[in-house]
């Protein structure tokens, strides 16, 4: 009888009152009961996203909602500005080069965001540039950007839209969709949603939606005219996944409850425990701009990722994630994004201290959880 | 407490034990778990489809999976022939236009099927075809194609690929992916398979995958030679609905256990037992021939299709589809696809009566029931 727990950055846990809200028998999508639910999840994600845009909810994963940005505010030729600094940015530049777009990568050391000046040379260099792809939360390597700073400058120096991944940073991370001139930001529902992956959610700006009209890049399944369209009725183009929007729904209303402002607060003490408790243990964090979403720290060079990692699953029922890419077996992360509380962070650095004990590390035993539990107690 | 019944074409009712199996805390996709859930999940799906090729798991709907095919298995410029014979068929008419492809198209009058001349005077008039598209079962007009016919006129006559839209058809109706000499065919998770939305299924030929490496059509989240990289280890590319996988995992062992024969008998029992029902109460079926899946009937033009509709829901709890397009308010839809057995048919009909009766329609109360019982009891 060993319980499982979950300290990944996407899919996270889903609270209980959620899964048993999916579990209830379907409704169909075309019906008043549905339309009622799906206008509430409109709303809320509109407080979610801190915007009064509309928020557009597609059935793919982040990564097709990420596509849908750049298949519909676009035409092939046109030329946009993307930072690399890890597994997702990389991507962000890899796709949009597949649809025909001149892409200008400004690549980061894993573990680095890019700086104020790095964007303003891009787009001193490529003043034609359409628009800047920003990554909020860099799961891959537990780093943040500041998506505020950088949308006044680039608002400051340029016309380009400002688009964002927020797929693990919404949520988790301040972001006000309005009030920082953002145009497109895009999150999933197995992240700070705290539901099952397969939704993913766009927020718009009216200049982006402005660009979707010139748009020539050819699209059906994502395409955003059809379901903005759509979304001014409460409705979707294609049939939705219904239970998950259900989902959506629940948590939304969750996260209303608890108000927006206090669950960035909350993702930020749950992180800044976390990083107390790791740093007491003697080991160190990978990154200087560490997300509220996901702390990605150094394994200790003695020990053996798999046999660490292992233990950790196996023994105490912890699943967290382990690097990517070069950094496989030499940094692990632990997700503090959704639904986790104090004694969540608590257990957690238990189980690292437990874990690091099996493998023969040294260290004062008690000594991260002990951190974890002063850092709450000093900072309400 | 009005006891609500499901009657639609897709989403169509899920199975008490899948609904609470999607509901078990979640894994992550990464995991050993998942890989071993996922790999039953795949080999259970050729059998489905009864095919030995790759079955892929997209997350997105239906036509996010149809879309899969004209983007992977052709180029800009390609000529492909696609049958329209309903809302779904236009639909694959009007897709591949978008991405540059040149549509023959075959339209069909709503309620009726492509014959063997048709398709063959296309194939006659357009020998550079690189495939085509038909519809297995309409679902807006509830008319099947006999697509075993048909794929051996088409390979006796041509190279052209033979595309499936199996959407509502898989599991309703005998479909043998390998010896009727398909190369793509596509359902969704909602229909046949007993699960919510959200999760679309592409089978393809050796063929269609030698296709998809000479493709030039822009893909990233659509990329099917991405999936079937991924399929080989039974992962996939991008972060997948989890929890629906999971349901499908379930839904697929029963039906593994059932048997798929059985299963394709019983659509037809089913279908033929409502289809008396239907006829007894003096209405007239709207397609001479009808699909396994959905049964399309005329509304008597002098009731009102709303208040119909209306008494139906309201008072007795049952949603069925309406008619689509220019038969909106004119036809009805009743759904027998999937988890509904001998008595949810006496329901669906004695529900009808009931209404009918509420309505002012004359008949002879309980002839209809009657005729469904008839036929279940002399048709075992």
């Amino acid at each position: 009888m060993i319980k499982k727990r979950l300290f990944t950055p996407g899919p996270t846990p889903i609270p209980e009152q959620v899964m048993l809200k999916m579990a209830v028998p379907i409704i169909h999508h075309r019906s008043p009961e549905f339309r009622e639910i799906f206008k509430r999840v409109n709303q809320n994600l509109k407080y979610l996203f801190q915007t009064n845009q509309p928020v557009l909810t597609l059935t793919c994963s982040g990564t097709g909602g990420m596509e849908s940005t750049f298949v519909n505010l676009f035409s092939p030729g046109d030329t946009i500005i993307s930072v690399n600094g890890g597994k997702f940015g990389e991507r962000w530049v890899e796709l949009p080069k597949v649809f025909g777009l001149n892409v200008i990568e400004i690549k980061n050391k894993w573990g680095t965001a890019p700086t104020e000046n790095e964007i303003l040379e891009a787009l001193k260099n490529n003043p034609n540039a359409k628009a800047v792809y920003l990554t909020h939360s860099e799961t891959s390597t537990g780093t943040a950007t500041d998506i505020k700073l950088l949308s006044k400058i680039i608002r400051e120096n340029s016309d380009a839209l400002i688009c964002v991944d927020g797929i693990t940073a919404i949520g988790a991370h301040e972001l006000r969709f309005d009030e920082w001139g953002i145009d497109a930001c895009v999150t999933g529902s197995q992240k700070g949603l705290m539901i099952p992956p397969g939704l993913a959610f766009v927020c718009l700006s009216e200049r982006a939606i402005e660009k979707i009209e010139k748009s020539q890049m050819p699209k059906f399944y994502f395409d955003l005219k059809k379901a903005l369209k759509s979304f001014y009725d409460d409705d979707t183009p294609f049939t939705p996944a219904i239970t998950l929007i259900i989902g959506v729904d629940e948590a939304l209303q969750i996260i209303k409850n608890e108000g927006i402002e206090n669950i960035w607060h909350q993702h930020k003490r749950k992180a800044m425990a976390i990083r107390a408790g790791v740093q007491a243990l003697g080991l160190k964090l990978f990154t200087d701009k560490p997300s509220f979403a996901v702390t990605p720290v150094w394994l200790p060079q003695e020990i053996d990722w798999k046999k660490f990692n292992s233990a950790l699953k196996n023994i105490y029922g912890i699943t967290i994630a382990g690097g990517q890419e070069e950094f496989t077996g030499k940094i692990f992360r632990i997700s503090h994004l959704g639904y986790y509380d104090e004694f969540d962070m608590v257990t957690m650095i238990a189980a690292l201290e437990m874990c690091l004990h099996e493998v023969g590390y040294k260290f004062e035993s008690g000594i991260g959880v002990k951190a974890v539990m002063n850092y709450f107690q000093n900072n309400k």
